[in-house]
Order: C-alpha cells, then structure tokens, then sequence
C-alpha cells in the first residue's frame, strides 16, 4: 500500500446528502412518487430543490438500481435503495436513537381518557411454526412483569400491524415499546432524556446494577438489540428464578416533576402499557448512576425482553425495535392472546 | 408494585467503590495476597485506608463468596469475584475502552530498531479440535491484508500467552491488537485519539463506508466485540470476494504530525504489526466522518477482524480485545504458524 493509496478525497458530501434525502421520501412512502411530489415533499423539509433537480438525481438512482421507474406513477424504491438509505450517512444516525425516541413519544396519541389513539410498537418476526413456542416464552416474561405492559398483537403473512406488512412465510409479532412511557409522560408535560440501553442484573426479582452500558448519543444501533443479537440477556432464567440479565433502559426526569411522574406511571400500568422498573430520589445516583443536579433517575423494562426471551429459547426471530405505530384498541392481553391466534390461522 | 418498591436508596457508593478497589488489586495479583500488601498497594494508588479496614472489606468478601481466605497466604479471589469486579461500577467503564487504549499504548515498550519489547495482544480460545480449521480461515484474511499485520502465537492448555494462561481443554490464540498502531505512535510524539469502533463495508477491497458505528466513549463495551458477537461481519466473504463488512476503527491525529505518520505506518508494516487502512486530509472528512479542525481522521483494521472469521465459520470461541502483552519475539508470521503448531502438538 502507498501513500497515495491512504489518502482520500473528501467525498462529495452534499451530493450524497441529496440523494440519501430524496431516497428517504421514497423510502417513507407508502407507494411510489413522482419527481414533482418528491420536489415538493423536500422543500417542506427546508431543503431547496428544483423538480429538475431532483430527475437527475433520480436517473442515476435507476443506474445504481436503488429506484424503479413506473413511468407515470413514479419512481419506486428497492431492496438495494431501502439498505442504501439503512446504511448511508451513518454518522447522522449517531444519536440518532435519542432523536427517534423523541419523535415517536411526540407522535404517540393515546388518549387515556378514551383509550383511544396511536401506541408505538416494536415488530418483529418469526416462522409460524415457532408462534406456539415464542408465545409460550412471552408469557412467562409478561407473568413475571418483567416486559413492558401486558399488550401485544400478531398477525400472519400478509396482514399488517400499523404500517408494516408482515412478508411471505412469517407471523409477526407487535409488542409494546417503552418509548410510550415518555409519550404519556410527554401528554402530562414532562420531557425525559433518554441516557442508555443498558444489561440489568436482577437478584430474587429486584434490580441490583447495570453490568453494561450503551449510551443513546453514542451509538447507530439500538442498544438493546445489540444486546439481544450478542446472546447477553437471560430474560427467560430471570422470569423463571427472579434471577438474571434483562434489557433496561436509563432515562431522566426533572425532580419538580416527580409526583406527576408516579401518577403517570400508574396510569401507564392500568392501561397494560408497562410501569416504571425504579426511580430515584431527587438529584441521586440511582443503581450507582449519578444524575445531574434538577433531575432524578428512572429505569424502564426493555420493550424487547419478551423478544430476547423467545431468541434466548434458540428461535430465529427479526426483531426491530421502535419500528411502528398502531391503534390501542388492536391489541389483545398476553392472557387472551392465544384465542386470537387461533381466530387468525 | 407500589411506590415504595420504585424507590431506590442511594447505594453506599463510597462503600462499593472500596471493596471493589480491594477485590481488583487482587484481580490483577499474579497470586494470594495478604491485607497488609492489599492496603500498601491501595495507598500507593492515592487512596487513604487502613490495614484494620481492609480486613474488615476482606471478611465481607469472605461472607459473599468473592475471596477464599488461605490463612498466612492471603486472600485469594474466586470466580464469583472475578465476576463482580467485572460488572460492579459499570458507570466508570463507560469511557473505559478509550482509556485502556490510551494506557495500554503507553505500555507498550517494542523499540522498533532492536525489535525487542512488548506489544499488546488480543487473546481468544478455540476447542483444539477446531485449530486447524481456525487458522485456515485466519490466514484469509492475513493474505487479505484485513488483519492487524501478520504476527500471531498460538498456545496449548496450562501454556502462558503472557500473563494470560490458556484454560483446560482450550487452545490460546493471540494475535496483533491494533493499539500497537497507537504505541508506535506514541513513541514517535504523537498522541491518538480513539473515537469510535464501527462496521466498515469494503467493495472491491476499498473503504466505502461505515454502516455501523459505536462511540469509544459511550459503551462500556469493546465495540468491535459487540459486532463479532452479533454476527454482523462478513470478514471472510471480504477476504474472498473483496466486498464485505469488516470491524475498523476511527482514530484521530494532529495535522502537523500527518508526514511522521505515514513514516510510523510503513514501520509499522514492515515491523508485521499493520498499517494504516485510510488516512485523511488536514481538517477533512474521512469516508463522510467529519473530524475537529486541526485533526485528520485515521482508519485501521479491527485487530480481531481474524477472529471475526473464526465466528463466522460457526467455530465457538471466546475472545477478548486489548487482552494481553507479550514479547515481540514470541510471535511468530502467519505463513509459518502451522509449523509451531505442529510442534506443540
């Protein structure tokens, strides 16, 4: 290797800017687009762009084979188009958990009152065979309370749960995410920062200590998930024996909001959407965790250890945290989830 | 649960925070170790603390497990205290790769005129009957140029790989770490910033991107081992096809060192313990990460890139980054690793 070989050029920065952002309204899209509709959909977002502009572009994404030209209805995208936006520009994606968190708790409807409105999910999916197995594994993590809430929702090939369709050959499962705790929090006007996805370590059913940390603004995955992938929890032995390593999440709160924060949290758990694991008294380290000063700890169950439970079991699952956002009154209790699925097959 | 169940005590940090200091001198004692050598060893690292206290920590540790006391020997540490000096105080090891890096660079002692010192290693274990198959994927990726230069040392059960013993029934395999790059650096003046461990997607053998990044400082965890045991590499395919997903590391220099650097690379190559990946221009993005003004970006090879391909060949290993520091003459090139592992056989 020569030197000329290290060096690199800056690349062209703004240029694949461009492109990743016209991608991204294909890829958030529920059918194909046009080059004026996408033109139009950017310079809502502040960017300035001619339709023009965005046809050049656009070529050389059908060259790249990212986009499909449909003629008259637009361009769609496709399989390489979706990874290269999952992939490109990884660096924005840096805190970009924290960020995503944020938004899905502003979107998050659910009016409590009503019971009506929007709850934000985690998908994943499994093969049919499995469903059987899978729920047999969820349950003990809903038993034990160490899940977020009590709801969930599955649907087979074909069927969709909010947005997303699940593919040929699988069952998907939806289950609630704890993003919805800082929605409710968000509706009673207490804003929560979300610090880390972390491995908890349970003794005879109580928290004892993060025994790893990811921080949120660290990172371009979800913490959990690398968790989970790497085979590090034992969510099912700690269901079973109150003992084990269960995904946690470590957010803050001010302290002036802190009754608040507890009435909420027993609302949350009345609504089957999952409660607060721990809180920690005003400006203290909660767990060994120090906050700083205004603000007070509080830790969460990981929406996924159901899903960690079932892989932990050997089942091959594809699991994505944060992923969709559906109907409160589409889900089913874990307790009745078994009539459901027998309605559905 | 109730309200009282959410509400954590502050744990006796300071109380924690000693016993895990005694049971880590311990930790890094070649063997038992008595409260009197416990307590100087203590006040050497500026902490104040009595014979009489240490004794008092060490029958609590006694009690939990964590010590096994032999009488006029000393204390020695179990396996459930190796454990909790492991995971106990997590919050200070957020940050704490960046900080081994930077420790670990300055241990390293290799005078690159004599070829004599140390250099730092990451050590794994294989079941012995997977060696064979072990080193031949390795040596892919050796030839591949994607490792960490071209050095290893391979060791049976009850053999030493500096301090690290290799277990019953295992077999040690040590290889390149890529600190050794910072080492190198260092002695030549230049200090480096490590800022994160992420995936690097090459194509046709040329960095493209990275499509997966985790801060150094954010994650109490090594990076690089987090994406081996998801299974998120595909070293192997990348040293066959040229395109892949390999581990790398992004580190930064001082602009006005950038001439001695490219000078320590080729040293470093020729030395056997690997070059430099991609370097950038003064002040410039390197593959679309930006860097501080004054600093050019640095990427190299993950050191355990090697090991990467042991896993993905579904070969069980267990492996640890920045583990180990050994002689430079006890390594030996990958080309003639077969004949060492011939007669240790």
């Amino acid at each position: 290797m020569n030197d000329n070989e290290w060096e690199q050029k800056p690349m062209g920065g703004k240029r694949e800017r461009t492109m990743v952002a016209i991608l991204r309204v294909l890829y958030n899209a529920p059918g194909p687009l046009g080059s004026e509709r996408i033109a139009q959909n950017l310079r809502n977002a502040g960017m300035d762009i001619s339709e023009r502009a965005v046809r050049t572009y656009l070529a050389e994404a059908d060259e790249c084979d990212w986009t499909r030209n449909l003629g008259r209805r637009g361009r769609l995208l496709t399989e390489a188009g979706r990874y290269e936006v999952d992939h490109a520009l990884v660096i924005d994606k840096v805190g970009f958990i924290a960020a995503k968190v944020d938004q899905l708790a502003y979107q998050m409807t659910l009016d409590p009152a009503t019971r009506k409105g929007n709850v934000v999910l985690n998908t994943a999916t499994i093969q049919p065979k499995d469903l059987r197995a899978s729920l047999n594994a969820m349950r003990k993590v809903y038993e034990a309370n160490l899940s977020m809430g009590r709801l969930l929702t599955v649907a087979s090939a074909g069927e969709t749960i909010g947005p997303f369709r699940v593919p040929n050959g699988r069952c998907g499962i939806g289950t609630i995410c704890s993003v919805n705790i800082n929605g409710l929090l968000l509706r009673a006007g207490i804003a929560t920062t979300s610090r880390f996805g972390g491995l908890l370590e349970l003794r005879d059913g109580r928290p004892q200590r993060f025994t790893e940390i990811i921080n949120y603004d660290g990172s371009s995955l979800d913490p959990i998930e690398v968790f989970i992938r790497g085979f590090m929890t034992s969510v099912g032995k700690a269901a079973k024996t109150g003992s084990g390593i269960i995904g946690a999440s470590f957010r803050e709160v001010p302290v002036a909001a802190l009754p608040e924060v507890r009435r909420v949290a027993v609302l949350s758990e009345k609504l089957g959407l999952g409660g607060i694991l721990a809180l920690g008294g005003p400006n203290q380290p909660l767990l060994d965790i120090p906050v700083p000063q205004g603000r007070a700890g509080l830790i969460v169950c990981a929406g996924l250890n159901v899903m960690a439970a079932v892989v932990e079991e050997g089942i091959a699952t594809t699991s994505a945290a944060m992923s969709s956002m559906c109907e409160y009154s589409a889900l089913t209790d874990y307790r009745e989830i078994h009539s459901v699925v027998a309605s559905i097959k």
